[in-house]
């Protein structure tokens, strides 16, 4: 299988068990409909489920088949369109478009977006709390704790905030390098770090292992925000399938516009180099996590 | 210790220890410092805390101490004030007012106050995970599942979404009393049943305790919607402590105004017998979960 079939098929059977999951679990019975089609409309619209992916490849690393990992992946992308669905609204970043479809608040109104949003982060966890998710209630306890780790204050919503704060405030100091690097470690860094840390999770594996796979997200996760940077500067609103050159356009300082783009690029290489090299320890079950970090960087959209 | 008492050291113990937690998982290091004080102004800005009381109490049906329940009760109140946060929204109730203190989005703003809500949601999570919350990782996911199911699409936050719903859109059929009893079940009933139960899954009680303690929590849960209804007519705004008779000033069908208020009265005292006559079973130890019944029948704020 290519890489790309790889990320198809992991892509396809998230998107079947979370069509499943919601049926089950936030479905017609005593619930509301309009709620439910709306988490399915943030859930469902797309996206190349990358998150998911790494999961079900950190778990393959340990020879787990990909039904061990597809809760965990559903989980997480539960996190991850939530995310999108609030930070979508008009009191934050104000966008209509999201992967060429109405966002969730455009296509419903203003309180079906958060309640969604809410709905989709609480599902989450209560994916990781059932059985399905693991056998072992120690894995999933731990599952959940890390999740929510990486997904809280100290996390991607911190990360948010320093974000906004630094858009929406005027008192806010101009972030340098360093505060931008903190600020997207959390925003987008740490749910790809869990992604990669869940395999290791789901397996039971050893420190060593987890620590690789920790490091090996945090290469991803700073690598997919300098692409994410240079496709702003760089891309077309058609590949890209939302709006671009917003943060020029904004005047935010971006990783790019503060190291330049020549070093931005070559930061993106030795990131892809570490990530790649890391993988090595896992011979050739480490190939298709090496494939992806040279995805990441070279990503279009 | 009188009834008073207890439920001031049950809010004190929960308030400390929430202020202990933000500290520790919420707090500065790395994270935004608006963002922290946002979601301590959601969490600690009063209230009577009767949730964590009820996980303390229903914890001491089964002899554990409040040391064992309190970080239960603590992930409940996280969840209790993330859902007020979030339904104080210009979006959702838009209430500038509560607890006679100004909401999040009031005292802050609208992002600051979505993701401050997010975050403490997350924290509920978090906390349940820890061992701190349990030692048997079993008891900590099956705390975590409950608590999810209670607060999502089909509990605290569907219901919600159909208060919503009957409120704001045109299209919306009336609801009848059983339509609002539906609503009101999830919507506020859920949290509170999960509040009873959470003795008996800490306690690793058996399936009677569990029944009893959720029949319990059921009746509460629909004695503390009839009795909020008749705030709502018959309360003053110093008592309750934010604007009051806004349902009727809307139009909007309430328990009372469907069943009348005599009826709604007597419904009541059932509720409250039902609820006093299951305790009985704990003997001396059901006693202050009896009084918490008659507390929640006479409350004036």
């Amino acid at each position: 299988m290519t890489f790309a079939q790889k990320l198809d098929q992991a892509a396809r059977a998230t998107e079947e068990r979370l069509s499943a999951l919601l049926d089950k679990l936030a479905g017609p019975q005593a619930a509301s409909a309009r709620l439910s089609a709306a988490m399915r409309h943030a859930l469902l619209g797309g996206g190349k489920r990358f998150r998911p992916f790494l999961v079900v490849e950190s778990a393959a690393l340990f020879g787990l088949p990909i039904t061990a990992a597809i809760d965990t992946a559903c989980a997480l992308e539960c996190v991850h369109c939530y995310s999108l669905a609030h930070d979508d609204l008009p009191a934050m970043d104000n966008d209509i478009l999201r992967r060429g479809q109405p966002t969730v608040w455009h296509a419903y109104d203003e309180w079906t977006a958060i309640l969604a949003g809410d709905a989709l982060l609480t599902l989450a966890f209560e994916i990781l709390a059932r059985p399905s998710a693991h056998a072992d209630p120690d894995v999933r306890a731990e599952l959940v704790l890390e999740l929510a780790k990486a997904s809280g204050a100290r996390g991607m919503v911190g990360g948010q905030s320093l974000d906004l704060e630094a858009e929406k405030l005027a008192t806010a100091e101009p972030l340098g390098i360093d505060g931008i690097r903190r600020l997207q470690g959390m925003k987008t860094g740490a749910l790809i770090r869990f992604a990669a840390s869940a395999g290791a999770i789901l397996a039971k594996a050893g420190a060593d292992d987890r620590d690789r796979l920790a490091r090996y997200g945090d290469d991803l996760g700073f690598a997919f925000q300098i692409a994410d940077d240079l496709l702003d500067v760089e891309g077309s609103e058609v590949e890209v399938g939302k709006a671009v050159a917003k943060d020029a356009q904004a005047g935010k300082a971006t990783l790019v516009s503060l190291m330049g783009l020549e070093a931005a690029r070559s930061k993106l290489r030795a990131l892809e180099q570490d990530a790649k090299h890391l993988m090595t320890h896992y011979g050739p079950r480490g190939a298709t996590l090496a494939e992806a970090a040279t995805f990441v960087v070279n990503r279009r959209s």
